[in-house]
């Protein structure tokens, strides 16, 4: 075996499209300043079902059918979907899809997971496998709070840096087409661990794996942050957003003319007590699917680097004393197919 | 969008090679009928760790090492890792992986990992994105058995038709080669949902997830059972490998001449006292990597498909009343690039 030049950013040659895309959102993020772009305000915190988990893959099943309508295709034509969630076993996942007989690819990156999805469905139609594949997530407050940090009736005082778990999802079609949005690059992330323990802090856990992505990217493809109309992270939140900042300036690079973050962007703080802001897979999934992606089809935004960023957080590994790992997978998606930036 | 034929049976052109494994095993499976074939038993269930999570994470850790010594490969060269286990948040590989520096893609599909992370690395470099991508996964006896049933420490009786969770790992280099063993062919699978609800009978609940996926690759590739040396399912068990094969018979297909089954062949329940057999992600994943990928590299098997099943169990579901959807991945391994079978 040659040594070689490591593959982790990849350009796509046939840059696929992304063909339909869907969001739903819970009614405080309806009733937040993202509230107009969503397809679906869900007013029912329950969706209809007896628990918050069973709520959740209703959400993800919702969200998937009418992604499958704006891309006018029949679960028969989906080749795969990847689908993942916070939620223990990826539960919103799988009995989300599991009636929809589609085959199914678990993925677990925390909140990078649309990033994940996107990236490897991407990869899936680049490379000639499949002709259509999609990526779903989502995040439920209730139930996420539950599982990570405390059940909402015990009324644990949130810390000045938490954020709040949206409830949204977002799912997105990719495939062979000839119509923005296109994917022309992805980065796969790499683990980082700045050895936070706070579980209420994940925006500084997170920050140094974005910057990473983020700065691996723009070098690779030897361009700048002002080639690109919005540089997104997932949600980093205000403390984390700020750390990116810093971060990407220590290295020679500027984002703050184009830096967007979804926490930032999904709630109003002094009206919604949401603290440094939102959080969870479907947060920066329904961002992307409600707001950036319509802008990049119609030519408002004309490059964008989409990276959304996971803590591979667990309450029983913080339990024993452990930090917190952190991961960010980058997708570049353009309004053309090639040329100049 | 046209009609068209779904692509999840893909055949992969460029039949990328296995270039490198590994297997670590726990004492009591090194002490089985499979113990011969592991590269490592390790009698320490602690593997010099504090609890039984960093246990299973530095388990995943030492096998991703050995593998990338047996396939002569440094971290620097490995564009990508897929990772993912059964403990909450998929953490035996995140934190297994966290310090490597290899970019890092998480996967769930429970105890069909290996086979969805085999499958996801053999696309990657068939599609030619990149040039060596691995896989790996594990699972740990006391982990497993504390978080999905009960603290050891509990004393709770086993039930007949319970199986053994092994504790081992099993990790894959895929590559740009020309030698064997090629992965020809994948399935992917559908999530299926036989509406049990007892997590104590897993073999059941998977066995229609198995029948569906083997029999569905068969279909496509105009194959028969005795066209394969062996179709290997994961973790059956006694009762799973009974029903997959009446469930296959059921449809016309023989299994039972090349039927194998991982979880049947880690232990002599004999001695062993393991009930129905093995199973965890571990079980397949090691006496793939420590007793079948030798075999096929050395010509003593032609063709086999590796058929990984999982149980996408929740025991917060569980608990809710829910049943338990399975899914199975399938990997065409074979002597020869093409030809007839």
């Amino acid at each position: 075996m040659n040594p070689q030049t490591r593959k982790d950013v990849i350009l796509l040659p046939n840059t696929p499209s992304i063909l339909g895309w869907a969001s739903i959102a819970g009614k405080k993020e309806g009733q937040g300043p993202m509230g107009f772009c969503f397809d679906v305000i869900e007013p029912d915190s329950h969706f209809g079902k007896e628990t918050w988990e069973q709520a959740e893959s209703e959400l993800q099943r919702r969200t998937v059918e009418l992604m499958l309508s704006h891309a006018r295709c029949t679960t028969a034509q989906v080749d795969a979907v990847f689908g993942g969630d916070l939620i223990n076993q990826c539960t919103s996942a799988t009995f989300g899809m599991r009636h929809l007989g589609i085959p199914f690819l678990g993925i677990y990156g925390a909140c990078s997971t649309m990033a994940e999805g996107l990236l490897l469905s991407s990869l899936m139609v680049d490379g000639g496998h499949m002709q259509h594949c999609a990526a779903v997530t989502s995040s439920h407050f209730s139930g996420a709070e539950r599982q990570f940090r405390f059940p909402l009736s015990y009324g644990g005082q949130r810390t000045p840096n938490a954020q709040w778990t949206a409830t949204a999802a977002g799912s997105v079609m990719v495939g062979e087409c000839s119509r923005p949005p296109y994917v022309r690059g992805v980065c796969i992330g790499c683990i980082t661990d700045p050895a936070i323990t706070d579980a209420n802090n994940m925006g500084a856990a997170m920050a140094p794996a974005a910057a990473d992505t983020i700065l691996r990217y723009l070098m690779a493809t030897h361009t700048s942050p002002a080639d690109y109309d919005a540089i997104v992270t997932g949600d980093l939140g205000v403390v984390g957003s700020d750390l990116l900042l810093t971060l990407a300036a220590q290295n020679g690079y500027d984002l703050s003319a184009v830096h967007r973050d979804c926490g930032v962007m999904m709630f109003d703080n002094t009206t919604q007590d949401t603290h440094a802001g939102g959080s969870g897979c479907g947060c920066s999934a329904s961002i992307l699917c409600g707001y950036f992606l319509p802008k990049i089809a119609a030519g408002e935004i004309k490059n964008l680097l989409f990276a959304a960023t996971g803590a591979l957080l667990s309450p029983m590994l913080c339990q024993q004393g452990e930090t917190i790992p952190c991961i960010s997978h980058l997708v570049h998606l353009s309004f053309t197919t090639g040329g100049t930036l």
